[in-house]
């Protein structure tokens, strides 16, 4: 049985401690820094703080975000696949939280560095379905692989009697389509579904950015790249290789990526299914909770919680504490 | 364990056998009678010949479908929710199956009953917003029920942030909605089901006209109802009341609509989750599996069948072959 979490809010020894074990912070967005385009108070300064508690003493007062030797590194790990990591880092700018692009490990880039340097299917098998936003197809297109569906306006549309006759007969399927990738897709219909599914029923390998079944917004939760993707899994029977958190697929090519030292990384989330248990399967020193999001300390309390993380706090900013 | 199904193709003593068991015959139709618009060779002729055999003796030569004093009474009993019952039989004319709308029973119009008659919420709190396409609305008028969604093209665009606003914070909200339909709907979209989530999230019951996961069309497979409706079911984490085929409550309500005797009645059907269960579990006297829709007989001989038939033939026009 896991230990009990040790709640630091307000502890200034515990969050020091807590804050000296570890170098690099991976962080959860959505429902850690912010909800939707409202970022949470004080948040920034403690993104701030972090990256100027330096673990080396003789750290100049002044610092690049990115070097380990100036302060904690803090690497932003979402599944939100509708943005491209330059698109985050954009945002993460603009809510005063300064980044660059190699900050952001998203899911949909991810998802393509698998696609092409894991899969690495043949020339003329290897294009993708998308059912998703930009953020994905910027990624694919990133990596160099050919992909259809998407933002097509082609594919924002009812569909038609001749579709339902042409995807059947496969007529209007691309012969070259070995892969469907599913993200989130604010866009998602009757016709781009029933693509994906005749392409998973013709050997298609199926994938999804991620599976998170909901998206908070607005105070409020909506549907999540789960609940999109989720029509294609119950009609052809298969589930879909996630590449975003908990998968610890993302976790190995974000340590290759930022060659980070497990036992000095903690992640920080408010997802017990995403964000908690991809740091603890991942074997990472630490898993921080923070109540700002979908999940409350009453899920990891519960009898059969899903992941119980080794800290918690009320909210991210609570850090900002420390000495 | 379930007795072996008896093989009835060509066999004209078991064919005569199974005939003289049963007074009324329960079809599915998709996959059983036709796939999409294509009706299977054989079929009217079959129907015709099952309602010409009297169990009366002394039956006329000349007979109307429905009098069970002249012939096998047959019931269409179908959980796609696309069409009323009306247009149901306007269907079976079409493809040569003289019919009327009492001979129908679709899962659109045993949810309508179910609502009107069984739920009976008060005024004020028993709108029904729909998911679902013209049929599921038909029925609902039929029955007196109040209605938003469905077809109204208000719900068949983009969200827009807006949108995402004002669901989150109830303005969008009609404060009447106290029931969310799911039904086969070809015009699915992100606006409908975040919809559909916030009216389940303030409490409103969640039903399913069926929640077949997929639809047989053009000798293929499309997504079905249960693959409409389960971006809800993934993003609520609830699971609708569901009110076609297996449901008991479509049972009840077909017997006592036609006031049959079960164990003189038989459920042919093609699948076994929803048919050839239904049957089983509403103690008929026996179900008939065909071999020309989504289910095969290797799916029962599965060791973990979910339903075993007691009789199948290779397709429906097989039972011509009686004396």
């Amino acid at each position: 049985m896991a230990a009990e979490p040790k709640y630091l809010t307000g502890d200034k020894v515990a969050l020091n401690e807590f804050i000296d074990k570890f170098d690099t912070f991976l962080f959860d967005c959505d429902g850690v820094l912010w909800s939707g385009d409202h970022v949470y108070e004080g948040v920034p300064e403690t993104l701030q703080l972090l990256r100027s508690k330096g673990w080396v003493l003789t750290a100049p007062l002044t610092f690049t975000p990115h070097s380990p030797l100036t302060g904690k590194r803090t690497v932003f790990v979402t599944n939100n696949s509708t943005k491209s990591r330059g698109e985050y880092a954009k945002k993460l700018n603009g809510l005063d939280i300064p980044s660059d692009v190699e900050d952001v490990f998203g899911s949909a880039y991810s998802s393509a560095v698998y696609i092409s340097r894991i899969l690495k299917l043949p020339a003329g098998k290897n294009k993708v379905f998308v059912i998703g936003e930009a953020g994905v197809e910027k990624e694919l297109a990133s990596e160099g692989v050919p992909f259809i569906g998407g933002t097509d306006e082609n594919f924002r549309r009812d569909i038609t009697p001749a579709d339902f006759q042409g995807i059947a007969d496969g007529s209007l399927l691309d012969p070259e389509v070995g892969i469907v990738l599913c993200g989130l897709d604010f866009h998602i219909n009757y016709l781009k579904l029933a693509h994906g599914l005749h392409y998973l029923r013709r050997g298609a390998i199926f994938l999804a950015t991620n599976i998170d079944s909901t998206l908070p917004l607005h105070h409020d939760l909506f549907l999540g790249a789960g609940s999109v993707m989720v029509p294609l899994a119950n009609a052809s029977g298969q589930k879909p290789l996630e590449l975003g958190k908990p998968s610890q697929a993302m976790m190995d090519a974000i340590e290759g990526k930022f060659q980070l030292d497990r036992s000095k990384t903690c992640m920080i989330g408010d997802r017990l299914n995403t964000d908690i248990k991809f740091g603890i399967e991942g074997k990472l020193g630490g898993t921080l909770h923070v109540q700002t999001g979908v999940d409350k300390k009453e899920d990891w309390q519960k009898k059969d919680a899903i992941a119980v993380p080794s800290f918690y706090v009320d909210k991210l900013s609570d850090l900002r504490h420390a000495a």
